[in-house]
């Protein structure tokens, strides 16, 4: 069984704080209720993950209950079981070595989106920003093997998106760490609910496909680095 | 009269701090307004179950306000009378032993489903899991004697589903003890809120039955035994 | 110029905590935004009411900030100008002795039928129970004279309901004391929103006005009396 | 470069507590999301504003977080760069001398609008009162230039309204101040909620030109005048 070495501790240390942390934005933003919504964070350096346990609620997250796990899902350390979405986030972990974050909910927009199997179409210039065009759907799978982990990245695969509508399910987003995954989170609710709003009295103007390009080249050149100063506590995400 | 027996005093004290705090859930994720909404649970051992009283704010509703009624809804102990739905949830008691809990509410989407008389239909895996089908509607039923209560035993009798929503009124839940039916209040406004934004702009993709199916059971399998494990402090309903 | 009598100088002093606290139910509940929105109350025994001084925040909102007017809507003590709705309040209390409270808000939903001039049917039992059939319009009114609050009056005469949405304007509430006319004011946007989610997917079925009649008896005959002990902390409106 | 003279420093002081302080409006009133949004202020007296910082989130906004720019948008006082909407508020104090203040937010029913490129018809007393007509659609504008301060100040050229709706992007809104901003941007995303939720039923009733004319002058004379009283503790906008 996978051990946690002595020269990782102290960033899993940092990494089940930080995680612990990023779910009061989930609850902050109401993309999750009771317990359905899950973070993760990958260990750099060692091939582990941390992630939320299964069935604790939101306000009795410490550092401490955030669970250890291998890139397999196998718990390696901590006193519950892995969320029953850890299976899902290892597939990620395992096949996207750029991703350094996973989060899923079925925050009500974007849940809504999925279950129509429509795309999320770009017509607000901070879904360019944000995910470069359209939210993609990926295909209906049920939870218990890989599916679900491979019907995420084999839509992430054909798209700029760090966000995927799971078709019927919900949301999963990616990041380079797991705030900017959160922060996926945040923004493919807020997109799936503006452009839904906008659609119920009529249609939105669609934004010629290079003024896309152009916003999504300039945001993730300026804002889209992630870095070490990205994780103080007085710097959020950019804008 | 019926009195509280000595050996269930301990057990019905430790449920009026349960329902009285179970009801921040219904404040917290929005299914109520006013006193508009009521948690009772069973005393096991005994033909007894304690309920919000009528009238009082849920800022108010310490556990010594948790009134205490036999199994006909008559008061048992407390300085208030019961909530005025108190007849309902006793015949729900008489009727369905398996059931610990019930909780009702008016919650805005719910609710709008009751008053087309039209049922949720089962198109989310989250709904797979929680109720196993749509959530069916029960009959229209005037308050003040038995025809509420009938009208849920009756709906849930041909039903997966711990929910129904009666009518023109709003929905009922039931589960193995309070905390589940309180968790099945905020799941089906949830799916009742995703499946109605879903539905406004077009028509939801179905879940093929064989997936609702093993959704269901894995769901119930897995996580839908409830326990004395289920009402620590640090652990909430599963995923 | 009136003067506030010895005699109801101690009332004159509950109702000034009463109003300031009861404003924070507005907030609550989502029902106005910045300072758009009051609540006044009448002082028995003498033809003065106090209500929100215009331009203050809620946060703001003291005691000592509560002003008090006299029948015709003049400044009788406080520090600044009376709400600008104060003319409105003015004429239901001259008018409607048994009015206790009036409330004002432009809470979206209530609003939004108002805006279309279109009462709100009766297809919900806590509808029945609290407005006893369909909440209706009143006329379009500007601001300055009494037109406002004689198309209020006008259209409570013709209605059980205690609430009336004025065109294109926004919902009044009235009750025999400021903490009914809160509750009714809360009610009537829970009923505008709930009804108006309903209607979005089809037709709410309807409650035979027999039907109507019984809940709105029951409720108001259990229920409707409001007395000193609906004042103490530890009791609100009831179910 | 521009230093920031003496007398004008605890000017600026205060100026960067306010705005840090009004940023919690918008957080308040759900307008904005992780730190998309932003509030500035033009410094009287000197060719400056302060404005939010780039990716600061809003619980971390201090006063001195809060920077100082020059009217060409350049960093002139920070230890961050000023937010990437800069340039639009600079434009703005540079071409409309009587604005003291500017938002931008991505509120979700502005936004809507926005999306089509549909003014807000003027449908309710509050919106006459508040923008005196329709909320104006600006044009599409990609952020990087003088394109977006330029679209917003032509399209306030000719409109009575203080907010504008960047096509495809969101709303704008300028004040004598920068609560007087703030306050537009709230009102704005209100009146564009309760709107579409009127329009989604039906048509929303009219209000004749001449009684919107009148509801504008009469707001606008009584309660359209900010100064110093405006900026104390305990007075917030008028109604």
């Amino acid at each position: 069984m996978t051990a946690i070495r002595d020269d990782v501790r102290a960033e899993v240390r940092r990494l089940q704080a930080e995680v612990a942390q990023l779910h009061a934005e989930l609850t902050r933003y109401g993309l999750v209720i009771w317990t359905a919504g899950n973070v993760s964070a990958r260990v750099p350096g060692a091939d582990l993950f941390v992630i939320k346990p299964s069935g604790v609620s939101y306000d009795d997250l410490t550092p401490d209950a955030i669970v250890v796990c291998d890139l397999d899902g196998g718990l390696v350390e901590g006193d519950r079981a892995p969320s029953s979405d850890t299976a899902a986030h290892a597939y990620v972990y395992r096949h996207l070595p750029e991703v350094g974050g996973v989060v899923h909910t079925h925050s009500t927009y974007a849940t809504a989106w999925a279950a129509r199997g429509e795309p999320i179409p770009c017509v607000l210039t901070m879904a360019a920003d944000e995910f470069g065009g359209e939210v993609p759907i990926g295909p209906f799978a049920l939870i218990g093997d890989d599916s679900i982990g491979q019907g995420i990245v084999e839509t992430l695969a054909r798209s700029r998106s760090k966000a995927v509508l799971m078709q019927n399910h919900g949301p999963f987003t990616v990041g380079t760490d797991a705030r900017s995954a959160v922060k996926a989170a945040v923004m493919v609710e807020d997109v799936a609910r503006t452009v839904h709003v906008a659609r119920q009295l009529g249609e939105p103007l669609p934004i010629a496909q290079h003024h896309v390009d152009s916003l999504h080249d300039r945001y993730q050149n300026v804002y889209g680095r992630t870095g070490p100063q990205a994780r103080t506590a007085t710097q959020g995400a950019p804008r």
